[in-house]
Parts: C-alpha cells; structure tokens; sequence
C-alpha cells in the first residue's frame, strides 16, 4: 500500500456503470476520492426497454466530461460488469447492458477526445475491486489474493503474484456460475446448481423466506445485526454456501488471501464466520498448511471507481 | 519448446517417487532421458510397515548416486507426490510417505554432497510433469495451463502467465478435494463428495463395476479401445465428471489449455470427448469465449522425471 500522506500526481477518473446509476469519480494517487458525478443507467427499471449503446455512452461521456471540465485532463478507467478482454479494449458480454463484444475502450477514446490522457481503460468491475483493495484496502500485503464479490450474484477476480490474473478471454475469477450443486437450482445461464444459487443477495433473500422472514437488502443486514433469528439464520446459511465455493478455489490456488466484497458482505462477521468454519473443516490439507484469512473488502461501493483510476493510472 | 536438435550443456537428473518404485533419470537439454536408474519404493506393499524417513532418504541416494558415478555432477531434482512449499525446501506432507514437514532439500544435498551442483530441488509430481509438457510436450505454446492428473486420485498443477503457481504453502493445484457433490461419497480426507471420488482410476473401476465389467487399469483401457461397451460406459462417466470438474477451474482461471495426464488418460477420446461436451455444456459465456483445448499429456510416466530434472536445471 502506498503512503497515504504523500499522495501528487494527476488525478484518474474512474467510471463504475451500475444496475441503477452511473458514478464517476476523480481520484487521487492515495485512493482518495476528491470528486464525483453521477447519473441515471440507461434503460434500467420496469417497463423500460433496454438502452442502446449510444445511450449507454452518452451517459458515460457525460459523466466525465462533466469532471474534466473541472479537473482537467484525466486518465479514464471504466469498471463494467461484464466480460471485458484480456487487453482492455473490448467488452465481450455484459448481462445488463448492451454490450456485445463493443470495443468500448475506441469508442470513448474517439468521443472524449483531448480531455482523456492516453486510451479509455475498461476493466471488469471485480478486477477494478480487487485493484483498489490491493492498493487503498484489505489486501495490500498479499501476495495471491481471491476477491469474492456477493450481489445480485457472484463476481470475482484474482491477484496472483502481485498481478491481475485476467484469462484468455479475460474471464477469469468467474467463481459464480462453478457448479456447487450438480443437477441442483436452475440458474440464468443455463446451469443447474451454480454457487451463486446458493451464495448471493438472491439467495440470501431466499433463504431469509425459508426462515420466515420477508426481509431484503440492507433491512434484512439490519435485522440480522440486531439478532433476529431468521436473519441470522440466513446469514449464516449463505455464508456456510460462501465457505463451500471458497474452499473449491482455495483448493485452487492457494492463496494468503480471500476478500470478500459486494453488498451481502455488508454483515461482516455474520457472513464470514460461517464461512470461515466451513472452509476450515472441508480445505484439503486443512492440519498442513496456513489457511487464507477471509476478511471482508474495507472500500465498500467505491472500491469500483478507485480501481478503475488507478489501473487507468498504471496503464499511461 | 526448444529445438531438440540443439541440445547441450551439462545433464541433469530428475527422481520420481513412485507408489512401487524411485525412478531417477539423465535428461539432457532436449528433455530426452539419456539413461535411468531405478528401486523399489521402501515400505510399500500388503503386510509392509510404512518406510522411515531415513529408509526413503537411501533409495533417493542410492539411484542418484549411481547416476553421478557415470554422468558427473548433476543438478538434482525430485518429484514428490505431496504438498511441498512453494520454496522447494520442504515436503509438508505426503499422503503416501514418511515426510511430515521434512526438509528434503537440505538432507540431501547434505548426503549427496559434491556430486550435485548446487541444491537438490524438490517439488510437487504435478508441477514437475506440467514444467515437462510445457518445455517438451503438449503444453507448449500456451500462456495459461491447467494440467489435470488422473492416476488413482486426482493431481493438478498451473502455468499462469507462463510460470508455475504454486501459492502460499505450494498447495496450488489440489484439484482433486474440490467439493463436486456436497454430501456425496466418503472420501479418504475427511470430507464427502470430492471430485477425485468421481474422477479418477479408482472412480473408473467403481464405474465398470457398476456397467457389469470387472477389469481395470491397462486391461479396462484395452477393453474400451476394443470397443467394450461396459469399459467404454466407464470411460465416458468419468470423462463426463472430469468436464464437470474442469468446468469450475476454467471458470475460476480462464486457461487457454486443460492438459489430461496420468494413467486413466491413456484412454485418449474416450475419456477427452465426453469431458469437452460436458465442459463446452456448462461452462458459463461459452458462447461469448474461446474454450481451451482439451487435450492429453504426451510424456507419459517419464514427465515427472524430466520436469523434475528440467526444474532443477533451471534453479541452479
């Protein structure tokens, strides 16, 4: 990590597009976010069509430019949820959006013209994460670190040697769609039994239904923190699902670190103790070697934009 | 891969410690075995104490030495079937051996004294066959490789970026305790439903047991190549299992090459074609990724002792 007091330089913007708005942030060399501008995602809501891609970068420009005219001439780093390849350049698939394999990174760089340093940067918004984590947060000691991200579903990504470990298609650290469960819950993409069917804001919610519950996002985080037991019992529930995916990568790669991010893991302890035991009492070789720590991600829903400013950053 | 026929520079000397025998071999630059030694592995067998520490350590030195005696000073590299740390020092723990966090290295550069050049490595059998189809073998061209060995349990090793990962404790790879099937068959570590019980030669015979065949090894490969339909039943289950596993580790890594060794893939397509169709049927994006290649090993049972001599050449 660096020294958070000694932070100069240019800053980076970064761009995070997520399910109900797109955030743009100028960011420092510490981490530090010193600026941010907002607006709505494109054709997302009920009953509304799904945006096309020039709507989807109109917003983006907009955004931005709205900083650089204050700021001045940035790097660009965009975090999207979606299959961004191995270079940067191209976003293969996104579920949410528009995309198909649009080289997105040309198309901003041609847009925005003189107010980007060097080429937009497009990144897979787990690697922005883990980036940021790496950098600005929980896990900037290790050396081989997993980043699980819990939202809707499950997105991941991987440091391995101190580097982004991005795939051939730049899809690694897809841990959500690994098959937990063979034949088990039909999933989006076609599968049965994916971890993510198992471990993700979805099926927190569902399994707080199980216990009786009706409660859902942060009032069901709420509920659980202060003890009710359906909540509790749900929490616990995703996390021992948490400890079964983690122990299958841990497996893996063997890594000093898992962070674990998104919105679910917002119940801290709650999620990650369950974790922890399973993980402990299923990893082969559990009595022989050193464990990974699993803490949660400390950057919370800015860990997109700084990643995405900071890899920006390193790039140019 | 190198050119074979530019071979040159000192010999170095690869041992693979085997569940009947040690097998020390001369490679030569161009990874051809230029002579061996072999012993039987000490304390292995129905009615036979497990051997000593000191008694494995002879029959190491032993067939080193009688190599040395002819060829000069080597570099010396071993293939363990265990967990070694990612410094290969140290061998944690090896299911089938005496060694519980026994420094390998030290001891016996000690013992061999001036007829190695330089320390004695010790690595991971799965590592040192992966080093070997990457240099000489079917894994030549490719950035990111995930070798996959199936023997009576299953093996794993990873080139990422070019480069062996080995992890935090050199336990990268342990494919084979990864949970398929949460609650399924007892396994010999402790826990249920580990892909090795699906996948693996001992989950072949079970499979041909259960078609009406009694063979295994050699004579149930034989016996599916000829057409068998309960042999070729066996083979397509566990290729099937063997997509299912594989699934999750291209999921997590992105590879552009799976690499099949160890005895069970002498069966080629038989067991390679139904894992590709399983892997191709649910790995997720398939159609928004280039697959990677599912393909055999080509150095056999050799590939433990030229990786090992390989890996030692490179260190020193």
């Amino acid at each position: 990590m660096r020294d958070s007091t000694t932070a100069s330089g240019p800053p980076s913007i970064g761009v995070d597009i997520g399910g109900t708005k797109v955030l743009a942030a100028v960011v420092d060399e510490a981490g530090r976010v010193v600026d941010t501008e907002t607006t709505a995602t494109p054709g997302v809501g009920p009953g509304i069509e799904r945006a096309s891609v020039s709507e989807v970068e109109d917003a983006l420009v907009r955004v931005v430019e709205a900083l650089t005219r204050v700021h001045g001439r940035c790097s660009v780093g965009v975090a999207a949820a979606g299959f961004v390849d191995a270079r940067g350049e191209r976003v293969r698939f996104a579920p949410h959006l528009p995309w198909r394999d649009e080289p997105l990174s040309e198309r901003l760089t041609g847009r925005l013209g003189s107010s980007v340093v060097g080429d937009v940067y497009v990144d897979n918004d787990a690697n922005c994460a883990l980036a940021a984590e790496a950098r600005f947060g929980a896990a900037g000691d290790a050396e081989h670190v997993v980043m699980i991200t819990l939202g809707t579903g499950i997105g991941g990504a991987l440091l391995l040697g101190g580097a982004l470990h991005r795939g051939r298609n730049g899809m690694a650290g897809e841990f959500g769609h690994m098959t937990v469960v063979p034949g088990g819950r039909a999933c989006e993409c076609g599968g049965h039994g994916c971890w993510e069917q198992y471990c993700s804001g979805r099926a927190l919610t569902r399994s707080a239904q199980a216990h009786g519950s009706t409660l859902s996002g942060p009032a069901l985080t709420e509920a659980a923190q202060a003890g009710d037991p359906a909540a509790v019992a749900a929490y616990a529930e995703v996390g021992r699902w948490l400890g079964v995916g983690t122990a299958n990568v841990v497996a893996a790669l063997d890594p000093d670190l898992v962070v674990v991010g998104g919105g679910v893991s917002a119940a801290g302890e709650l999620l990650l103790a369950p974790a922890r035991e399973e993980l402990a009492g299923t990893l082969v070789g559990a009595g022989h070697r050193e464990l990974p720590a699993v803490v949660g991600a400390r950057l919370g829903p800015l860990a997109g934009v700084v990643g995405a400013a900071e890899l920006a950053r390193e790039v140019f």
